[in-house]
């Protein structure tokens, strides 16, 4: 069902879309490369759907169950004040979750990451948390290694 | 169990937080009164949870079901250009939802709505959108007339 799965100029169909973290059947996780907040994975669906909607119950029920996971770890491994979850697709509209540590020492806390900064970035400390995010793949990936 | 149920100073405990669409045994539909965005939904979790990790797995798929419930409702009755999803908290740490049908002529899009505006309103658009809420209220109503 190649024409289910991939559509012709979509970035996430084409490329990893970010530092390969887990690779499951249906979906993949990466963490993704965005300034000033190290800790960004997302969930990626594998097949090219727009909507969480497009999903039957069980893809969504699988689909929110790896989301939850990468939370459940980001938690545990990096304490962050508060999880940030969102997908919105408006540039890319292929089925992607954004799951983010925010930390009220962050540049943008507590406002979202697309809104305007409210403070200077703290690079001592994205640093820090940098340092303990190839820990915190390896995490991810072992939590869900019994997955599909 | 009233102390896992309501946190003191907690809003979400306090107030449905906005307009009453739908009301179910553990969680709530409201629509939202945000500038710019008329069709802006909330699906907002009863107990005073923070995140998304700390329900069950059952309740996880209870909550995602009625978040893809009203995405849905809303792509058939508004033909959004996208729908945005989104679990943030980081201002009122109580597990909610937002549920936003998008266009690519409202002030923002393909921005977030938490970004800064790309152009100005369209009023005359926002109020036919908003001409449409009512029976969107009521087929959400429906749509989840069945659930506990």
């Amino acid at each position: 069902m190649a024409a289910d799965n991939a559509a012709a100029g979509c970035v996430l169909c084409r490329e990893a879309g970010g530092l390969p973290v887990w690779q499951g059947a249906q979906l993949r996780v990466i963490r993704a490369q965005e300034e000033g907040f190290p800790a960004f994975y997302r969930v990626i669906w594998t097949a090219h759907v727009a909507e969480l909607s497009d999903l039957s119950d069980a893809d969504r029920n699988t689909c929110m169950a790896v989301v939850a996971a990468v939370e459940r770890v980001l938690r545990e491994r990096l304490a962050p004040t508060k999880i940030n979850l969102a997908a919105l697709g408006n540039m890319v509209a292929h089925l992607h979750w954004h799951v983010i540590a925010r930390y009220d020492w962050d540049s943008h806390f507590p406002a979202s990451v697309w809104a305007s900064p409210l403070r200077a970035r703290d690079l001592a400390r994205e640093a820090q948390l940098q340092h303990e995010l190839a820990a915190c793949d390896a995490a991810i990936a072992q939590a869900l290694a019994g997955w599909a």
